[in-house]
């Protein structure tokens, strides 16, 4: 449930969103707002604390709050419409040399798939975890066993209902990390060589998962903002034996794409039509800008057809490995493919999570969260505005901590990649994000690391790059158009 | 390595075993030992009382020390010889339906593969892995990715170095507990349709794993005290196209038997000479009661073809879910397999560990839970001899906390099962351990739980329902010719 306070913030980015007001326009005084709104002079307040946070407005001294000058902007991406067949994936030999570069602490992690560790109270969570394993009754140890912690299980289902999911305790398994969630939902409803239907560009997790697997993947067209396209989905679904579908419906990675609810809603119904499970993985959604947290698409599955997976990894305890699936009606499979696996998720990490929710002011950790990465999001888009050469395009999502830029025609993702890479800054090429490498020209940027005067210059870096590498002659010129 | 009070106590273990000293006999004073062997006195009063904790003498004031009558005894249980075909495995449900009791805490579990959470360090455990969470620096969560923390890592190469098991940092992958390095071990040498030698009878577990891979099993012969009959193996490797081998050199579960040293080393050359990899489950070894920890077949490679698994599950930590694998000529290809499937083992965990190998004396404990285990076997085994009806066989493994019994002709361990289930008492059903449930009449006791009382009742009253199965009219009387 959003507050008062995000409510009324939000009513007001939306108006900056629009054009209404523009920059340098003063904001209405907190007392006029107290006056026309029937709010309190509190709720107002913080209400401009977070516009400010999320670099929207900003407070002159003794004047209030005017609206900062929008970030130049690009366009968006163009939509992704794949090639329609089947194909087996290998793709993880491209993926493990990329990624191998994030963990060297000198290299800018543009292209770091995990947020920054430093926004999580990890201080708070070891002190709790502590407590809890001091106080564990050794017998109980048996009762974190697969399906997982009952009161964990418990909490989750609680979140998950006050966000319009409609998930039972029973269905809950507590996995290791969401990326197991995802893998054993998919290992319980698929066999080697079965067809899994996946967005273009996919997630390169889902990829790895699907070449482990020896599953064969099919593409389906996406909108760069929302997402998934039904039509595309259908045609597929028609001419090809999908045994399941593993969508982000959320915060796609890597597009930030969110689908709109009654997309969602009518995604959920097209494949309870088809009897297809929907391998909903949901790992961004807690870290929305807006006021409201967008629902899953689990929250309209009426069947048992979607398998929700979620985690605490990005939203609370990088590093702890807590993640859940909430099965429907392939819950039980889930929990005997988890004991025949890896029989148990860590008690520490379930029990430090569990004394988290119950006690940790959870909420307010993420609000606090998604202030900061709205705010980095923001900035990283105005430095690639004003850095990446005209003809370049990018995602601006409406939460999570990535952004997808389409480069100017010509330009070779990895050949920057590898240019970029002997600069001590990694990135993420498209080549990563699809089973045939068809995101030539694409990269994902993680802009949610901790330094924005380190992220800038990166970037900035970039720009001569592109510009730079062989065979490429772009001028540099500041994107057109850009709203100032 | 023994320490000089170990190695005496050995010795003395040694001539009561063969019968040179018998119940009764009184122990040289210590002063006479002191006298003859050249050790300090405090060295001969260590090794009487690791004696007296192991149950095999006692002390009387102001007399010395007296040899205990031995326990009554049954015989060992027959060699098991599988038949000779490959064989589909569908183990799973009679596994979960039997070990889904085991959680119920009114059930006395001597069917739980568990070791007693009592027995162990945990607050310890926790207040360390408290302060080296607060110490982390964030961005070193990174560090944590598979192949795992280096220092935890290095820290088991450490002690397998001790042991003359010739691991190197960078062959060793840490697993969430044993069960996830066996999987990924034979995930990485074998692909589905397979043919994977095990022992006959098998750890359920590996019939599980066996059965989620859609691999195929051929049983290898067994001596229940001195394991895999390398003849029956080399009849197998002959007759089939073995891709992998599944053993337990060590305390193999669920006999116990120990591979001698020399048996060992000739399979780690006939597998190489076969090209064919070990996957060595060593979960028990640290669990010895003799003064040395047994080698495992990975100290005999040489060439890279046993992939050695190993945990911290039944030596210091249960729940905390740390294992490692050291996976020879496949180590990268297991890392590979680990970062596609659950990325990282839990930070805490890991720390935990690695905190307490660092600071905890490790082996102190280890000396005070072998103790206890060999002190619990040996009073179970007396309980089996006085109460189970004539024609039982049991093992008596040199470590670990399970038994293997064999029940006279007739007796069905799955009815057995049912019926002690019925009074709150668990066991593992012979079922459970070939992918044929051909061990119908024989049962795994767990007989390190805690309650010594309670386990004497529960084996008591197995007696009693082993007597009076539908079918059975077996007269109890007391197994003959046991030494007393």
């Amino acid at each position: 449930m959003a507050t008062k306070y995000e409510t009324l913030a939000q009513s007001f980015a939306a108006l900056i969103e629009q054009g209404t007001l523009r920059a340098g326009d003063r904001l209405p005084s907190v007392r006029d707002v107290v006056a026309t709104r029937g709010l309190s002079p509190s709720t107002v307040f913080e209400a401009y604390y977070l516009l400010e946070a999320r670099g929207l407005v900003s407070a002159r001294p003794r004047s209030g709050y005017f609206v900062n000058a929008r970030p130049e902007r690009r366009e968006e991406p163009q939509a992704m419409h794949p090639t329609a067949g089947q194909q087996a994936v290998a793709i993880n030999d491209v993926v493990m040399a990329v990624l191998g570069t994030v963990r060297d602490r000198r290299v800018v992690p543009l292209g770091s798939a995990f947020p920054d560790p430093a926004l999580f109270p990890l201080e708070r969570l070891a002190r709790g975890m502590g407590t809890a394993m001091r106080r564990l009754d050794p017998s109980q140890l048996l009762e974190n066993l697969a399906p997982g912690n009952p009161d964990l299980r418990h909490q989750i289902a609680l979140r998950g209902l006050a966000q319009g999911v409609p998930s039972s305790v029973d269905e809950i398994v507590i996995t290791s990390g969401a990326m197991e969630a995802l893998s054993l939902s998919l290992q319980a409803v698929t066999r080697p060589g079965d067809v899994v239907a996946i967005e273009s560009p996919a997630f390169y997790g889902c990829l790895q998962v699907l070449e482990r697997l020896r599953l064969r993947a099919v593409e389906v067209a996406t909108h760069p903002r929302l997402g998934v396209q039904l039509d595309s989905l259908e045609q597929v679904l028609q001419h090809h034996p999908v045994k399941a579908c593993w969508f982000m419906p959320t915060f796609q990675n890597p597009l930030g794409a969110l689908m709109p609810v009654d997309k969602k809603q009518a995604l959920v119904a097209l494949l309870a039509r088809h009897r297809v499970p929907l391998i909903e993985d949901d790992v961004y959604a807690e870290l929305y800008f807006g006021a409201q947290r967008p629902p899953p698409a689990k929250a309209f599955d009426r069947e048992g057809w979607v398998m929700h997976c979620g985690s605490f990894s990005k939203s609370l305890a990088p590093g702890y490995r807590v993640g859940w699936v909430s099965a429907g009606r392939f819950a039980r499979e889930v929990e005997r493919l988890k004991l025949m696996g890896t029989l148990a998720v860590a008690v520490p990490s379930q029990l430090a999570v569990l004394h988290f929710l119950k006690h940790g002011a959870y909420d307010r950790h993420l609000r606090r969260l998604r202030d900061a990465l709205a705010a980095r999001q923001e900035r990283a888009l105005r430095a690639i505005a004003q850095h990446l050469p005209a003809g370049t395009r990018v995602t601006r999502p409406e939460g999570g901590y990535f952004v997808w830029v389409e480069l100017p025609e010509g330009v070779d993702a990895m050949a920057l990649h590898h240019a970029a890479l002997a600069r001590h800054i990694s990135l993420a090429p498209g080549h990563l994000f699809s089973a045939d490498r068809r995101f030539t020209r694409h990269i994902r940027l993680n802009v949610g690391h901790p330094r924005p005067e380190q992220s800038d210059a990166a970037i900035k870096a970039l720009g001569r790059l592109v510009s730079a590498l062989p065979g490429q002659h772009i001028p540099f010129t500041a994107a057109k158009g850009a709203r100032t």
